[in-house]
């Protein structure tokens, strides 16, 4: 029996569940060293001048540009060293007119300076006395209080991915413990009479579980904690309880449906009976993935993907990425690479449906080269040997040899 | 004093460190749910076929598929059914000619069997026979045993980067324990008599530590593990004795140098005497990041690396990433983005030297376009509010406002 169902495209199915997703509340508060990859949980303000004093950029000497214009080899302004800053102290020199102040980089320019003149550009005369041999102005070689990020400031929106220089940025005015989103826990359950454990020897007809470590590692990617509920056989009754507990204490349930129509069928009906509203979106045009479905337990978001490995792997970056960073708040999530490549043959493809193609690329005398994998698509060492995806979009009827491609990498 | 330094080029630099690296030769074991971004240690080969069975890729019928030369809708082929094969069990039955057998798709075929006909080609008569409306070839709808991987194939080299598919294709033929590279361990040794840990409240003319935390999560970023030593005063002993217990135990180590001249000098006389060859490199034609310090301590590569945030930073992703990537003997490692733009506003540079400049970037009506941000290289917001980096090449004397630039995203 062929399955009956609407197919809408990938982006309406986006669209439709989008609709219905709120952000997630959980908020845990952590230290810089964990808070890489995590996001925001609310906007977070400076509370402090970055810096809080007057800091030299140069090794130089701290002195009022007034004294120093028309300084110049020929005709030298003197001037009184009335003192050195050490670094990481306050100033405790004042800089009168016709003053400077030994300063290094990084540290304090004293009360009365408003520039720095560089070493290079001075000589000393004596230990009391330096000639100044080109004008400053006015705050050169000075960053001034607040010149990085001012008291109050908003540091980061809430939803905001923290990178590397984000932490750097949150260390910088001494904010150490980071309120961020707890990572939404997302529930994966493996279907399948002929699927076991990944550590067990499987007896004949059957096979290991692949998509419960392979979804895994894409929850961990797109910032989620995966929770492997194991497997489940063809029953509705086992199948639904299982899920049912799961969605009690996660965020999200994954379903790798079984391979077979009738399989399918089950948990389509299982999956509509979770919670309400039910099943959102059956069926999207897309290749592979076409059976994908896209549901609503009481306002947590269900996914039954189909049960081949490659399948599994495309429609989760296609709408669950997006659901999980979206249940996140996240602005910023981090992108895949994109490259530029030039096909090296011919891609077929039903118009009407966006086709998925792994690609391996290839350095070549005249350039990159994107050579198209085609394999049946229950072949999880097709992904494998891929660096990335192909996509040929819904209103195309296929790619020709030579054409320039984006490929999206993995 | 000026520093006295040989520049060389970035290209130049990264080569001189990597002719003496050599691979880390620590080994762990991991299950699949710790392997996600770490590197294989050891060529890896599948202990099985994939699969070890031959599978339907369809709901039909087994059938020998002579039985279906020349059949159609008109003249179908008769078939007695002799059984069915339920999912996850060795085929019980045999198909002898004139037979067929219900199978589901990802099932076992059964013996005498070498090819599926679809359900939607066939027709049931009674219990007991089909009619079949179309050929098939022999093999058709059906994945021979080690399709995907034969027994003894290699499945990934030393030094891949394991990927989500690649979780899900070791899982597959049942390898759940990987051995992996140990995570290079990085030393990370802040230095400055004005720097306080982030935690602190600094006094007048005192700076938090950035960079630890900046450069900590870079390392984790690359596949290493980061170990702050916390923070160094101004004064060559200490820090000498402070690297020196650092470099017993790590395998790399990270010096935030300070700013002034004169620490940098005493920087560089320091890691020099680290140990044998010593320094390599000192002095590097980019901006920011000139200054930096390429060196190897018996054995152990130690990088003196500018004190300010945006220096240190744009020179970790320069030559400390690549280092520890060769430690690890990564042959695939993860790429970060690039995206091609239109650039907002000239931007100069001085030829002879790799300028570094980070920019925001912003989708406008026509395409995307590259905002330089100019801050003095100290600010570290100046990269949190950016989203890559600009690379203007050593023979360019500047690029022009609405030139085609690529940037390389964080």
């Amino acid at each position: 029996m062929p399955e009956l169902f609407q197919v809408i495209t990938a982006t309406q199915a986006n669209e439709r569940l989008a609709q219905h997703l709120t952000l997630l509340q959980r908020v845990e508060h952590v230290s810089l060293a964990e808070a890489l990859d995590r996001v925001t949980a609310a906007e977070l303000l400076s509370p402090t001048n970055l810096p809080t004093f007057p800091r030299s950029t140069m090794d130089g000497f701290a002195v009022r540009a007034a004294d120093t214009y028309g300084a110049s080899e020929g005709l030298p302004a003197y001037l009184n060293l009335c003192g050195e800053v050490p670094m990481g102290r306050a100033a405790d020199v004042q800089v009168r007119l016709g003053e400077a102040a030994r300063v290094h980089t990084g540290g304090m320019i004293p009360p009365g300076s408003d520039a720095v003149v560089m070493i290079e550009n001075t000589q000393a005369l004596d230990e009391q006395m330096i000639e100044v041999v080109r004008p400053v102005a006015m705050g050169e070689n000075v960053l001034p209080v607040g010149d990085d990020v001012r008291q109050g400031d908003v540091l980061f929106p809430r939803g905001h991915w923290l990178r590397p220089q984000d932490l750097g940025g949150l260390a910088g005015v001494g904010l150490t413990s980071i309120p961020v989103v707890a990572r939404p826990r997302v529930a994966i359950l493996a279907t399948g009479d002929e699927v076991v454990s990944a550590d067990r020897e499987p007896a004949a007809g059957q096979i290991r579980d692949i998509n419960t470590h392979s979804v895994s590692a894409l929850i961990r990617r797109a910032g989620g904690e995966p929770l492997p509920l194991g497997i489940a056989p063809d029953d509705a009754e086992t199948m639904r309880q299982m899920a049912c507990d799961a969605l009690a204490d996660a965020d999200m349930l994954i379903i790798s449906a079984g391979s077979s129509v009738s399989t399918r069928d089950m948990t389509a009906q299982m999956i509509a009976e979770l919670g309400a509203p039910g099943v959102l979106v059956h069926g999207v045009s897309i290749r592979p993935g076409k059976p994908s479905i896209l549901a609503l337990a009481d306002g947590k978001p269900v996914f039954g993907l189909p049960g081949n490995p490659v399948s599994t792997m495309i429609v989760y970056q296609l709408f669950v990425t997006p659901a999980l960073h979206q249940l996140l708040g996240c602005t910023n999530p981090p992108a895949r690479p994109l490259v530029q490549a030039r096909l090296a043959q011919n891609v077929a493809s039903r118009s009407g449906s966006e086709d998925f193609v792994p690609v391996y690329l290839e350095q070549r005398d005249d350039g990159l080269w994107a050579i198209p994998i085609f394999g049946k698509s229950n072949l999880i060492y097709t992904m494998v040997r891929a660096d990335g995806l192909l996509q040929v979009p819904l209103d195309q009827a296929g790619l020709y040899a030579e054409d320039m491609v984006t490929i999206r990498l993995f």
